[in-house]
């Protein structure tokens, strides 16, 4: 039998154990063409949220009933598909099962030599495009700007402070715990790290830490601590909105300050994105970022979580800020 | 003696009479170098009102007791600079005077004949660029879109509808009394209009206006109609951010709907802007403008209200909406 987590019901507010439904199924038969995937590595991310409600977007919602899907690694363990054979490793978006068929058409060969596996659903996968290619293409940094970040020890944000300093930007990071703040500049080399949590005026700790004033901000959470950021702007300051991680939840419209008079009067370009937008850029900046990883100017961490029983578990543990970096159920 | 408009004190919320203030002085002399220029139109514009409040913003606040600026065409009476000689027709931002003294260097020479003078205050002037520049430079509207205009009637509003028509777009138009939407779709060509003041689901008139979405909102006015429009948009809409009308005379942090998600779920740009952000692209832009104004293509409306002294009120009009198209002071 194959175990499979379905789309239980839609959250209310903060997602619990009770949305998702655990099922065990006929293990799928291989038809012609197809190959038979045993998950390896499954990836769980603030935006699965999204997709968890009815609300349209960039993506369809899931079913209801139907099997959750995101990233996933896994390994080819029957091919009736001339392009694939036993042994190859994949990578696609999927459902989350423990065997799944497959024609074989979405599925990224990746390979476990050149790295390890679930580097492929972390650095070099969506979360280092979307840091790459978030920063490059919208905020378009120079070296000498300053770069804020929040969400910064998040599995995006990590990467994206990373990629400020190789292109010569001061880069300060907004994050929940000392733990993470401490990571930020040891780790990841951010210049200056603030923790929101514990600093009573975030503003003015912005202003402190980027006394030439805030070039480009990527946004991981949006809410209050974005307010905080904006206020610091300076003129042509570049936005790129990636994520909203502090109001996925909110079960009213959120308020906050209108932002439209801040984006006159500092000739601000702020803009939503998702990776899949850039898909044409993807080659070249996996190239750039293989290229930074081997020599050494990139690193990552990983939060690695063991079981395909808790894979509920750990995406629910996103919203409490208990991953750093990459949060990864490993099965 | 020369009559000159200062600023009394900065404006707490709306403006009001006493904000301004009439002094006379003597009369300007003019030494080498210099020219006399005697004020024919006087442009009063939103954008002001930023510049009365010590905020910092993309132009410095004016000075209390010193003039008011803004766009003026003058006739050049009096001349002791080679450029320049008496009878030419000038524009440049300058004093709320009947009378002031320059040295050329930022005097644009306008042409008289070909258009009247108080076209180069309109729509050959700040505001045609302001409506073409951030609708093709940020809008970047494709034939088929649909793009939703807010402060329609406006001066920048019924000129950006009139370019989107050109390019091809279906044009919807959001204003404040039956009069101005029934001028947006029998003078401006606009596809369908929205009297905000009297409908009572916004959102749903613009759903039920833009079949298709919206693509590219032109934004004025910010508020409550800025949500309902961002409510109806497509993925990868443009909101190019000009002015945000209905909040600049706010003494709170006007609050609203936080639109981050929004931004995301969509992959929606804004971006605001002022036109001085495009100065390389003036030239080819005047030149595209004069074409179609020429060929009949773009119409526009002026409210013009005579007299030095009425200026200040005329400014205080323009926040009760009572101007169609570019309010202009003729002296």
């Amino acid at each position: 039998m194959n175990k499979v987590i379905l789309l239980n019901k839609r959250p209310v507010g903060k997602p619990t154990a009770d949305d998702f439904k655990f099922i065990e199924e006929e293990t799928p038969v291989t038809q012609e063409g197809q190959v038979l995937l045993k998950t390896l590595y499954v990836s769980v991310d603030p935006y699965l949220r999204g997709r968890m409600s009815s609300a349209k977007s960039y993506t369809p919602p899931f079913e209801l009933n139907k099997p959750i899907q995101s990233g996933i690694i896994a390994e080819v363990i029957e091919s009736k598909n001339p392009n694939f054979k036993v042994g190859d490793f994949v990578s696609a978006i999927m459902g989350w099962k423990e065997l799944q068929v497959s024609d074989g058409k979405n599925l990224l060969r990746v390979d476990g030599s050149a790295a390890p596996l679930s580097v492929y659903l972390g650095i070099l996968g969506m979360t280092g495009l979307t840091a790459y290619l978030g920063l490059t293409e919208i905020g378009k940094p120079k070296a000498g700007e300053t770069l804020v970040v929040s969400g910064a020890a998040g599995a995006v944000g990590s990467v994206v402070g990373q990629i400020g300093k190789i292109l010569g930007c001061r880069v300060i990071g907004l994050a929940g715990s000392d733990e993470k703040t401490t990571m930020l500049t040891s780790k990841f080399g951010y210049d200056a790290a603030i923790n929101y949590k514990t600093t009573t005026d975030v503003q003015a700790a912005i202003a402190n830490a980027a006394p030439n004033g805030v070039d480009i901000y990527f946004d991981n959470v949006g809410g209050s601590i974005s307010d905080a950021v904006l206020a610091n702007v300076n003129q042509l300051a570049r936005v790129p909105v990636c994520g909203a991680i502090s109001v996925y939840n909110e079960t009213e419209v959120p308020m906050g300050p209108r932002i439209q008079t801040t984006l006159v009067k500092n000739s601000i370009l702020m803009q939503g994105f998702v990776v899949s937008n850039y898909v044409a850029k993807f080659p070249e900046a996996i190239k750039q970022l293989t290229s930074w990883l081997q020599e050494g100017k990139l690193t990552y961490t990983e939060t690695i979580v063991n079981g395909f029983d808790h894979i509920p578990q750990a995406f629910l543990d996103l919203f409490e800020g208990k991953n750093e970096g990459k949060m990864i159920v490993k099965i």
